[in-house]
């Protein structure tokens, strides 16, 4: 029989990897802060919890999928959080993207309590948790890690295994500060182009079509010409992520000057009210930075 | 019978080209400064020439794959030049990355010769160029365009056509400010992973396998980490290109505030004498920067 | 008769600034981590303390001088600390640069003592604390920055109230960016001129002629073309305000770019290894980048 | 008795110039494009002339304050330009801030007619071109330097003489980068103390108290808190100076990130159309990108 599972955290990415969980036919005790989020999950016979205790109270492995680091903190060490209820022998898989320290110090904590964490971040957005094609960047014990690959099966077509506590946490920075910057390489380009008068669909195409493309370009360049924001991943997580990543870099002492300017560049989109849009909505900054006007 | 094709230019990128032509069947007249690298092209059957008036004279359409601006201007408009021997009715098709407005002004000069021109940069680099698989970026006149694509497409796979005279250049421009800052991305996250301990190869590995991989990444990510940076594309004309994006986007009030950071950590790079190894050498300064040593 | 004044933390700025007090009549409770920092202030009359906590019993007003953050909230909230010893009605004055918000954490947890705090860190190094010629930038309540003007006085030259707690803190803040993007500025126009083939000692002097002078032209211009960088403000404590300055401005969401980059080049000279060096060393650093050699 | 004086370039700047030459005695031919620049001018006693050739004619020494590099190689090399009317052993002594490369190419120009040339360009704006207390740059022969100090001391107060022609250029070069930055550096420490709610006039009494103040706070800093950019020296012209910076910083292969990034956010000051109010608009920008509104 299988393990029962918990899930606390049923946004965009967490309702999407619940709902995977349960078709691959494991018992699920499941959390949100909202209990309107849970209904779905309900109805397809989830368990609903009243707290991150008592999910794990219920569960043998628990999985959060949270906004931040504090989030993170307050459902795992919180009052009423997983490590109240937990059973010493359980484990607790955190997906969220948070900061590799504090990934570190919430294993710690869990290890106090005879229990396992590993932090196991994904690559792939909205689309890939619900088809159940994320990637998994893990880290924690090695044995830990195998002994759940299973549950990460049930919700992405591939894992990888990093290294200790934490080393699942600064893969997925290492990924997205390359995300970002890809992004607004392609952002700057278009309207340089654009300026210079070449057609930005033309332009799509040929970039796409050379080793210029990128993940996000063949992602996200079409959208963008368009001025099509619809979300995939805000950019408020993706300027939440960055700053992780200036803190990490300052931390380690790696100059990261590009990385720098590009967190500059999302964090002027979020201050113009962009924050729940797509983060490729950074093109509309460029734009107008450029004298374009918005919707072309 | 296929008329009589001249080209100029015989360097890395350009003598793969030329052979191609031949293979093609065109009758070749070729001209190169230092004239032992028309050697193997004059095996192969190609007319080697004293001047670029002398390819001109003896071609109904003149190929020029040169380093940089001025190189372009002294063989088309200078002494012994190809506008002194050329016939009215004949075609220019610089294939060389240069200033827009450099191409324009040459086309205006060859206008009043009665000789058409295109700008038609490549996407590709040497294996591409001996393979035959370049992509041409064309600016100039749609109808000059579509009556010498037959000899485009013996040295490449795919042409697009910009607009006019100079926009090709302007789309080569907007592709390598991309590449440039797309390696830029990965030499700073790759720096980033190393400092917090996640081995290097399965780092490119992962971005490889996800939304965080790009042209460059694919191309090159697997090479920087062993610290092997053999020619494809030189620094030096890397910097030169993004020295070029910087007068445009000066000219056309564009503001590019990444772009310029990676300016100048490659211009670092070009400083620290490795102009001419390949472009993601700039690895190397990163690694610098961040305190690890050399070659790990 | 005077309070009874406690002192906490004897490095180059608080020795200097206890001296003073001493001066002028207090007497003086200290306490520093290493004791024989104690010492030439024993001679003189102050009274040595075991622990924060001892300082606090015996004085009135407590002033600490700390590297960071950290060191103060030990000092003031650990064991042993301030907040154990302390009579209510007590004030706090802590004249670190640390964290705005840190600083409001602190004065929180002194008033539920009903204890208040000012934070007032300082503007000026080594001779002013000596001399007692600093400004003090100050947080808190009004009355209480009134009623304490008299302490400060006796080690600065002037002082300035900038509103509630943690307000001296970010203007501090303010003037050390601006400290460091000058400098940085003054770098790199130098490095510039030199590859130019100006004289350096002539760049100074018509630098700090005209309008192109700034604080740190006029205190370091011409050591740093000496290449002396002994130390007045060392490069870790530039490393670490300029730090705090990006964590405040991410959380405030103010872009800005150019302490962004001047971050990330500061962080280089700290790899360097140039830590307990002036901060002025990021002349070597600019030196290295344009490839003049060390010590010209 | 004194040689006769050319004046070329009657601007903000040209016309204060022209007008102490005229006070200390010199028999002045003044030209101007737009002639009614120069009534001013006549109805103190200068002549008028029809073209940069009759200024050449009649003087023995020519001076010239124009725009930029176009507007200065076009006056004294293009058609009724300066060398056109010129007698040999005359000097050109040319106040425009322009390329350094220019300027050599002018000074070889010349020196075929027999003619020196210095550049001499400015530090100072409106105010001391008025007053008549510039302080001049000077490249060129160090003997036509000390012969012609008579005529600069007419028009300044101070003049340093750096070196070989161009040299003058490049040092007028380093100051202006420096300005540009320093003033940026203050914007963004403004724009940071503004959103932690300090006064800003507080700020720059403070700053201007301390180590932080600058040539630029101490003139522009209360005039920026109150948006007031009257124009000292225009936005435009900093563009065109910071763009010469990185043409030759290119040039001479010296890396500067900071001076990039400041070139970058001038530029976004210019599309948006603040080219002709004074460079401090900078502040504007920096207001808008943290979400201020524009007049407070």
């Amino acid at each position: 029989m299988l393990r029962q599972i918990g899930f606390i955290g049923l946004g965009i990415m967490g309702s999407g990897m619940a709902k995977n969980l349960v078709k691959a036919g494991y018992p699920l005790n499941v959390y949100n802060r909202s209990l309107e989020k849970a209904e779905g999950l309900e109805k397809i016979g989830a368990f609903v919890a009243k707290s991150p205790k008592e999910v794990s109270a219920r569960s043998g492995a628990i999985i959060t999928m949270l906004s931040d680091s504090p989030a993170v903190e307050n459902v795992i060490l919180g009052d009423n959080g997983v490590l109240e209820g937990i059973r010493k022998g359980s484990v607790i898989v955190d997906c969220s993207t948070i900061s590799p320290r504090v990934s570190v110090k919430i294993a710690n904590e869990a290890e106090k309590k005879g229990v396992e964490m590993l932090d196991a971040p994904v690559a792939g957005s909205k689309r890939q948790a619900e088809e159940g094609t994320l990637i998994f960047l893990v880290g924690g014990k090695k044995q830990v890690y195998e002994d759940n690959m299973q549950i990460l099966k049930a919700m992405g077509k591939n894992s990888f295994y990093i290294g200790q506590n934490g080393m699942g946490s600064y893969m997925k920075l290492v990924m997205n500060m390359i995300n970002a910057i890809n992004l607004q390489a392609l952002a700057e380009a278009l309207v340089f182009g654009m300026k210079a008068g070449i057609d930005p669909d033309l332009m799509v195409e040929i970039i796409n079509s050379t080793g210029a493309r990128s993940g996000g370009s063949e992602a996200k360049g079409k959208s963008m010409i368009k001025g099509n924001y619809e979300t995939a991943f805000a950019l408020k997580l993706m300027c939440k992520d960055m700053n992780l990543v200036r803190e990490e870099t300052r931390n380690l002492d790696v100059p990261t000057p590009t990385t720098s300017i590009v967190n500059e560049l999302y964090t002027m989109a979020k201050v113009k009210g962009k924050s729940d849009l797509d983060y490729s909505v950074i093109m509309e900054v460029m734009k107008e930075m450029a004298g374009i006007s918005q919707k072309q």
